[in-house]
């Protein structure tokens, strides 16, 4: 393996093993040695890479929209935009790292250390794009604003998974989320499109589904799934 | 002044001081010895009250809901619905209360001493009937489950409200929930409802505005508001 390539690896298992301990313990209970100890890194290369703990949380935020990867093309861009959450809810149950981040994204910092509003506006971004496309489309309702309606796309899904988290520990998350879009999607898409959408409960499975499969169409065998998922989105 | 009084003073004086220092620091940072220096009350007096951060983080929690006033009665039940959360977040940005017992809801506790699910479940439940009472006359399309909405409205909020804290501490935060109001509004009310909502940025400081006035008219004085707030809801 050449040297770029395992600091590369050791770089990656340190950011997972960081963003595992902030999922669990939070950003200020969270400590360098218990991050040391997950990740089985040398000291040495721990602070290497990363000097501090502010900063493996910088990069955690940083990564935490990278980590879910993009869906199908739909022929409804709203399809695309309901797909892409139902996507995230899905993984999240199931990936500690994207966890980590969204935990990151929404404590309150009590010292204001680390800059929480990047994955707030990458979502909002991302989501802005798509509901503009929606709109050229015709599929929204014509007196939607697409950064208004990305800004409450994103909000209330934080807002929907964090009491997920408290009431059932994520154990209804997807059914609480598609809830949402179900109202959200029914306030600004036109009624042609709102019947065509699928926001069943089961459709963040099947969207995983398909990712997988575009995946594996390109040739990567299934035990790099998560590799993947991590590293390239 | 009577024994008993005094107590529910210092009591109240406590609480106002724990709500502030887990607003500011959030459970894990907070200590007894900053609420202590706070509060302006004597070691003994504290720990006779609330003998530990768990006690004190649990009576603010249960207090949360009962912070915010009922709101004056209107024609429309949606309109009350939008009317609460409308006021909610104008006296979040005012009242340092208030937002201690939603960060203690919203974190993700390190160790899981305290149980946040109490202000998301009341939230939840008084919305629920306000929408069972909106379906019941006709407000709600006949589709809409009032429980679930009522989950998506209080979930929504709290989302909208963290990521307006995260990007601009709060201050455009009248005019995400509006926003968010107006959305999910235009998903579940029957066309005729809505085009009667007021769902404008202002509409918390009015119904603020309203609450304070009939609050005035039975006899109190302006002075004793945020008093009155807290204690009575």
């Amino acid at each position: 393996m050449a040297q770029q390539e395992r600091a590369f690896r050791t770089r990656r298992t340190i950011l997972t093993a960081a963003a595992e301990v902030f999922d669990e313990l939070g950003y200020e209970a969270a400590t360098m040695s218990e991050i040391l100890g997950r990740s089985g890194v040398t000291k040495g290369a721990l602070y290497f890479h990363f000097p501090s703990k502010e900063q493996l949380a910088k990069e955690v935020l940083q990564e935490n929209v990278q980590v879910v990867p993009a869906v199908p093309p739909q022929r409804l861009k709203l399809q695309e935009a309901v797909d892409r959450g139902l996507l995230l809810a899905y993984l999240m149950v199931r990936d500690p790292v994207l966890r980590g981040g969204v935990r990151l994204a929404l404590e309150q910092a009590g010292h204001g250390k680390v800059d929480r509003s990047v994955p707030f506006l990458a979502w909002s971004q991302e989501s802005r794009r798509m509901f503009e496309q929606a709109k050229l489309a015709g599929e929204l309702q014509p007196h939607i604003d697409p950064g208004e309606l990305a800004d409450v796309f994103v909000g209330a899904f934080a807002g929907v998974q964090l009491m997920s988290q408290a009431l059932t520990g994520r154990a209804d998350l997807d059914e609480r989320v598609a809830a949402l879009y179900r109202v959200l999607m029914a306030g600004v898409a036109v009624p042609s499109v709102l019947v065509q959408l699928d926001v069943a409960v089961d459709r963040g499975a099947r969207v995983n589904e398909a990712v997988e499969q575009q995946r594996h169409g390109k040739g990567q065998s299934p035990p790099e799934r998560t590799a993947r998922l991590v590293e390239h989105g």
